[in-house]
């Protein structure tokens, strides 16, 4: 049970968050902040916050448990302006989709206090984005990882891991460099993947009729290139690495089956289809 | 009004064709053939076709419509073995998502009969496959390109529009090479770039884990991957020529986003995932 929540940056994922705990009857209070006040204003209108304060000494003055969501590249500042205006034993944690940079900019910025951060990530989301896209089943048999630091107490881990069970989650934990090449496989790459093909269409002469006869296999894979393009700016700097290497691995495939279609080789065409559809339907049923 | 159709390959396009025009009532009576005889006594138990033969001359004898909903390299030897069991006067369509290959071996197939060759696609589609996939509404509201021969009349052109329609699509007249162009880029490439990241991932030493991790957006991304092996390889070879320059294209564009994350520059990877959402979400919505 949490008795006051403070939501930084109340969209998709910390609203859901708080939605999620409300209406588990996991929390007492939640209190808001953000940059835009127009945002905070409709998180309140939508009860996804209880209220909200416009400078981090009132918000968190009461708060127990800070939940940090706002694009990674904004979380390095919100560290160092929270810091002095924490409450003793107070427990931050974040929803951001690359954890090392995360993990970093919380080190340099929270110093001996870097104890009370316990990194996250929930695997859920929406192409959709802000209070108003928040809903309070978003992270029902979802999963959440943990990227526990050495410094964190093992009472602090467990009560991040409990808000999240509240939530309808189901909690892992795993090393952040670890967590970082999993998700840029499995979330980065792709999200690369669909923003480039919507652009490179983009630039082909007839592009109205391009997506006039785009159907629902088109819409389905092209709908996570309607994400922030900023929350999917600060991933791409955030777990570069990671994600250069994915990148390279997906060029070389595509490479290869370039030349299979250059040389109307329809016998390893189809194994690597087959290969293909066969993982999908054993991973993804 | 239909009096007999015959469905040759009586899948998920085929299926659902027929499906559309009884619950339309458009058609009379609904003959199937195909290579799998237990697809076909699933297609007549689920009242997706009225009965089936297992010879093209009972099939065809009084066959006023001849729909070839076959993968697209099995076309050639299909239009071959019909040719002398044609009802004169009946109109042959069919649904491939590759027209001028398709147009190439009718051609030499029908010779004088190809003026009775309307050519057809249907755009529209799951990933699944076979008679128990189809399903009455998987045309409402979806386009059809006719990509008419000089050979064709005018009313046999329409009786194939005006079945279409009657099963619930639009329909639109194109050039076969042009069509061939326009779905490389919304349908091919993007079939290709799924089977590519699934084959890519599988190959990843944590497999198990990767898949573990996969949330909502890479089971929308990756659903096409799910789809017919055979169908698909058949595309690749069928309209190799636009499909590998849409891959040259994405390839550059790839390209191009992997150097501005390597260089860090934040502010073209933002200017290009922006552009995208921008069109994705004016044309897809």
């Amino acid at each position: 049970m949490i008795k006051h929540l403070c939501v930084i940056g109340v969209g998709l994922i910390g609203g859901s968050l708080a939605l999620a705990l409300k209406k588990a009857g996991y929390v007492e209070k939640v209190t808001g902040i953000g940059r835009s006040l127009q945002n905070l204003q409709t998180a309140q209108q939508l009860a996804v916050i209880d209220h909200y304060e416009t400078d981090y000494a009132s918000a968190l003055a009461d708060a127990d448990m800070v939940f940090v969501s706002v694009p990674i590249g904004a979380m390095g500042d919100v560290f160092a302006q929270i810091k002095t205006h924490l409450k003793p034993g107070a427990i931050i944690s974040d929803g951001g989709s690359a954890k090392q940079q995360v993990i970093d900019a919380a080190r340099e910025a929270l110093g001996s206090k870097i104890k009370q951060f316990v990194p996250g990530h929930p695997i859920a989301g929406t192409e959709k984005s802000g209070a108003e896209a928040a809903f309070d089943s978003l992270y029902q048999d979802r999963r959440v990882i943990l990227t526990p630091l050495a410094e964190n107490s093992r009472t602090d881990i467990d009560k991040v891991r409990d808000m999240w069970q509240a939530a309808g989650a189901a909690v892992d934990e795993m090393e952040a460099r670890h967590h970082d090449l999993v998700l840029a496989g499995t979330s980065h790459l792709p999200h690369i993947l669909a923003f480039a093909l919507v652009d490179c269409l983009n630039k082909v002469e007839d592009v109205d009729e391009i997506f006039k006869y785009a159907a629902g296999g088109f819409r389905d894979f092209t709908r996570i290139a309607s994400s922030d393009p900023v929350m999917w700016r600060d991933i791409c700097l955030s777990n570069s690495d990671a994600i250069l290497a994915m990148m390279q691995n997906y060029q070389q495939q595509i490479d290869e089956l370039k030349q299979c279609i250059e040389q109307g080789d329809g016998e390893s065409i189809l194994a690597l289809f087959k290969a293909a559809k066969d993982a999908r339907d054993n991973f993804c049923m």
